[in-house]
């Protein structure tokens, strides 16, 4: 099954063009001809299905003949704060997360990252967003905040109903422990590849954070993320 | 904290000369001199301190004075079996689930796999488990088992407690559901991206397979493998 990404998708149904790449891959890689029925989403819920009407290279004419709610988003507001990560690691993060049903990606400098994060790489994060909810079939499209420092990011604490923060010396309690599963919304806070200092972690928790352990062995940051965001949907409830 | 991998340390302390690519590792890149202390293993469950006497480019003499059972491994066999997948996509797989902690790495073909695996591949999916190892601080080198197909696959089944295959067309339960937390050894089947056919799910749960689903979203087949694996060692109680 395929799916299409066309944010100009809204409630109105009848005619709309789809336009750029998708109609590249939909005339030349997929070759589609009029009559076929696609499917497609706007990334903000919704599913379309519809009939294509007319074919150019960079211009599809399709008929929207029903609209639905997506039927595979979680139940629960999970955003991933990954710190911004060397060469296309955030990439791999952010394709898996999207996968898995992560609702926003919320990049994050702290005092141990080494990555850097521009223009550049924030509009490849997006496109790699688009091509993981495509291949999950979702119907949300998870944003890719603008990349704050520590500060920044204990800032918008106060937005979700838990935060909680993967911490390598937190030597007591595990996520299925510490994360509360009646919350709606939760922020996963996973550090760079050397760790939180000891004031930083100090921080986050005075500011309401909740530091968990994902156990003995040292983690790649991208596996933390990728594993802890596995962990805390499942025990929200939304990998059944 | 750097963790060496030194296959030829046993129960015998004294001295022990470390050879090849670790000696290059440890006289080159690190710039170890005499006198220094370091950690290794000999990835069969033991960790070792020593303190270096002697140092050639190619040729590292060291005293072993303290051995110890490794303190970071599992108490459940945690084996994965992942369809072979195309490019580089195993070897991401690999790194990541042997910092997670599994114990064996079983490979296999089946209708829908369309990578190949050869010798090289191989070789390199046992270096990409001696660097995961050694980045999580391990003490126990998965092994890369030889690739099989799915009728080799299914012969291994009796050698574990439980056998569970992650298969997107089976709506009904969640790994939290089906996995047995009592259990000692668990065989975790991930398809390849095709998934399986529903021949080939019949026969896995005609020789004692349960099945499980991973929730409602697509996943890619490395993104289930290793949200798969977390979720195993979570629910065993090896991620605390």
């Amino acid at each position: 099954m395929e799916y299409f990404y066309v944010p100009n998708l809204n409630a109105k149904k009848g005619e709309v063009v789809i336009a750029g790449q998708e109609a590249r891959h939909i005339a030349k890689v997929l070759r589609h001809k009029p009559g076929d029925e696609i499917l497609g989403t706007n990334g903000r819920g919704d599913e379309f299905k519809m009939v294509i009407k007319n074919i150019q290279p960079e211009r599809v004419l399709v008929n929207v003949f029903e609209k639905r709610e997506g039927q595979r988003e979680p139940q629960h507001k999970l955003t991933l704060a990954p710190a911004v990560l060397k060469g296309n690691k955030l990439s791999l993060v952010v394709e898996a997360v999207t996968e898995l049903g992560v609702s926003e990606i919320a990049p994050f400098l702290s005092a141990r990252v080494v990555g850097k994060m521009g223009a550049v790489k924030g509009q490849r994060l997006r496109a790699v967003a688009i091509s993981g909810m495509k291949s999950a079939l979702r119907t949300i499209l998870p944003e890719i905040k603008p990349v704050v420092g520590i500060e920044g990011l204990i800032k918008k604490f106060s937005d979700f109903d838990q935060v909680v923060v993967a911490y390598e010396e937190e030597r007591s309690k595990s996520l299925e422990q510490v994360l509360d599963t009646k919350v709606k919304s939760v922020l996963l806070i996973i550090g760079p590849e050397g760790g939180f200092t000891k004031e930083e972690a100090g921080w986050m928790r005075e500011a309401g954070a909740v530091l968990f352990i994902l156990g003995p062995r040292r983690l790649r940051a991208e596996t933390a993320a990728v594993a802890a965001t596995a962990l805390c949907l499942s025990l929200l409830g939304d990998l059944k």
